[in-house]
């Protein structure tokens, strides 16, 4: 029965049901297990990095501008300070003389200072002229056209205001956000600890014609760096149950991830490790791939089973591990993948009851799903373009019919 | 006279001419300024990577399946391996038994083998039975639905034939992809070089009342880490003509990007010093921000020079510099942003004859300018959710008018 959670309270009560060969006695709902997740999201620390080694790391707090840019009224374009009310009427059959003064403070009556960008503004000049805009001639220059007042130059304040917010929380600092920090003459800043991953891969099941290598390590790893997390600890071949629970206990990273032995299978032990390390919270979820995912905590470290199936491991990453790591780091937690509308060109068929991720490639500005959500394998995740969350009251969408695609190859940071 | 290519002629022909205090003598316009910097992009080697370092990596020719996936006729789900044929007819009235085989093959009449996902197929089985959708008692197995031929089973080649076009060239590498190679044994993979880049940061001018601290260096370090490059030295505070020159010459990276020095100002020695190590191709763009960018090589390493200014630093970066290192690293040279089209709000303002990139903020689902294409700073470029680029040939766009916006916070990988 989907959306019910007897699996999570039995393991509360009376132990982990052990799954093996007997299947899943009722799934969590995907909205469950996002609230375990966002409730069980530990909360890491601040450090002070420098601000050249920042970009992609996180503010908690927004940041206030601790001063006004700029400080003071000053020369933005390289050329001539003028008081602007002095060229009123020139024009080109009217040109107007001015002497070109050495020394820029202050400025006399018809008269015009050389001055570049940054410099400070001559006292009694409201505007400088650029050099191409204007003859000058052995200390005379001639200027055929009236200039307004302010041009070329930026007055104190102008572009940023003391306490003004310019560095939102929750978002990875871009490269101008740095340098925005820089220029105010900030050196280091105060980010959210980068989170330390675990990562335990359980290993190949013995018979595996359909991956003679291992997707999950490589796939995982480059997942954890996306979502700003470090891999601490690379744990492989963990098969059985003792050596899964030996992995997973008394680690010092943030979060662990396990890849593998999360099905029903006879050596399916996974699950059990957990059991054996710590608290199974919730094991199979109304989702498709990845329902045989499963969470808890060994300690008071987050554990997250993974499937061992390479594309439903990549889903149920996204959405749970994936989530907790953005969290953890101060991110949005959403899917970090930009969603865009999309007409469907043919039918998408879901079940109802399960939360389904169906992949899709555009063609002509329009979505075609590549088959059914467990269909295709990882290989089906590296030709889409992205992917569809269809909800578990939905029975899937008519062709022409108007969807949110998940783009895989457009990143929201 | 925008369009005109004066200084590009006249540098090769006759030395570089001097800006200084004078002003540009033409403006090269955007589009042959990207002619030239395709035209002058080093090809790089190739080199092979282990695949759990390549992500974000560029292949430099699309990867063709080196075989089948699954390789043979396997099992994908953890269950009871059957003849679908012999299922025809069950019915919660109507349950028909089998009996539960110990060993896998060969399948015997009116028997179903416990199987697990990656098992190869039972000879004589074609669908798998999930635990959960039948009830076993002790080595009996009822069956009380029909199941489809297919069901719960993977067929040769059914994810991936041979020769199939599996990752594509010139997009980075994503976790799926280095999943997917990992899958069938790879264990690394030919990807460009990433370009190595010389950053030398001009210094700031003597009286700079709104930069106190240098946001180039932090800001441009991580513009060439977003665009796949590896800063390879920096060169700080180099404010003078030979400095520069001396920073400029025989580096063994591949572009050099010198910031600061670009303009009329007296003390603006950076053209001069790439036309004393090398020659200068462009000086002068029809762009705002960003117009006094230039262009050039130095022996046979291309060289750009980019404005002090902050934002006009970005600007140029993002349109020229960025786009030779992207080029170089295989990936697509165009602006790195996701570019969404959004209605404008208010009407923006652009001059005819220059390339003008006005930055915009979102609300409500439309775009409001933030004023002209120069103001504001970098603090503009923190603030705003993205910029439009508004055609030379374009006096700009009324309200309601709708626009393409590149986001800063979302990027095409």
């Amino acid at each position: 029965m989907p959306g019910t959670s007897n699996n999570r309270g039995s393991s509360r009560r009376a132990g982990y049901w052990d799954v093996r060969q007997r299947g899943f006695d009722g799934r969590v709902s995907v909205e469950e297990a996002i609230e375990w997740v966002d409730s069980h999201t530990p909360c890491l620390r601040i450090e002070e990095i420098p601000v050249e080694q920042s970009a992609g790391r996180v503010l908690q707090t927004a940041w206030q501008a601790p001063a006004e840019a700029p400080t003071n009224d000053c020369v933005s374009a390289d050329g001539y300070a003028i008081r602007s009310e002095e060229t009123v009427g020139a024009g080109n059959y009217n040109p107007l003389l001015f002497s070109i003064q050495e020394g820029i403070t202050p400025l006399l009556p018809a008269s015009v200072a050389r001055v570049a960008a940054g410099d400070a503004l001559p006292p009694g000049a409201d505007a400088v002229l650029p050099f191409e805009a204007v003859q000058a001639n052995q200390g005379t220059l001639e200027v055929s056209s009236a200039i307004v007042p302010g041009a070329g130059i930026a007055r104190k304040g102008e572009q940023v205001r003391a306490g003004n917010e310019l560095l939102p929380a929750s978002q990875p600092l871009r490269p101008q956000d740095l340098g925005l920090a820089a220029s105010f003459g900030l050196t280091a800043l105060p980010v959210v600890r980068q989170p330390r991953v675990r990562l335990v891969i359980a290993g190949a099941k013995p018979c595996a014609f359909s991956r003679p290598g291992d997707a999950n390590g490589p796939m995982l790893r480059a997942l954890i760096a996306r979502d700003g997390g470090v891999m601490e600890t690379l744990c492989s071949g963990r098969s059985d149950r003792q050596a899964i629970a030996h992995a997973i206990t008394g680690a010092s990273a943030d979060v662990i991830l396990v890849a593998g032995r999360t099905g029903t299978g006879a050596d399916d032990e996974a699950p059990l490790a957990l059991a054996a390390a710590g608290e199974v919270a919730i094991h199979g979820i109304a989702l498709r791939p990845g329902g045989t995912v499963g969470m808890g905590t060994a300690g008071s470290t987050p554990v997250f089973l993974l499937p061992g199936d390479p594309l439903a491991c990549l889903c149920a990453y996204d959405l749970f591990a994936g989530r907790m790591i953005r969290r953890l780091g101060g991110r949005r937690p959403g899917l970090p993948y930009v969603a865009r509308e999309f007409e469907l060109v043919r039918k998408l068929v879901s079940t109802i009851g399960v939360v389904e991720l169906c992949r899709v490639r555009l063609a002509q500005g329009k979505a075609e799903p590549l088959g059914s959500a467990e269909a295709g394998g990882l290989a089906s995740a590296v030709r889409a373009d992205g992917f569809v969350v269809v909800p578990a009251a939905s029975e899937g969408y008519p062709p022409g019919a108007r969807v949110e695609v998940y783009l895989y190859r457009e990143l929201q940071t």
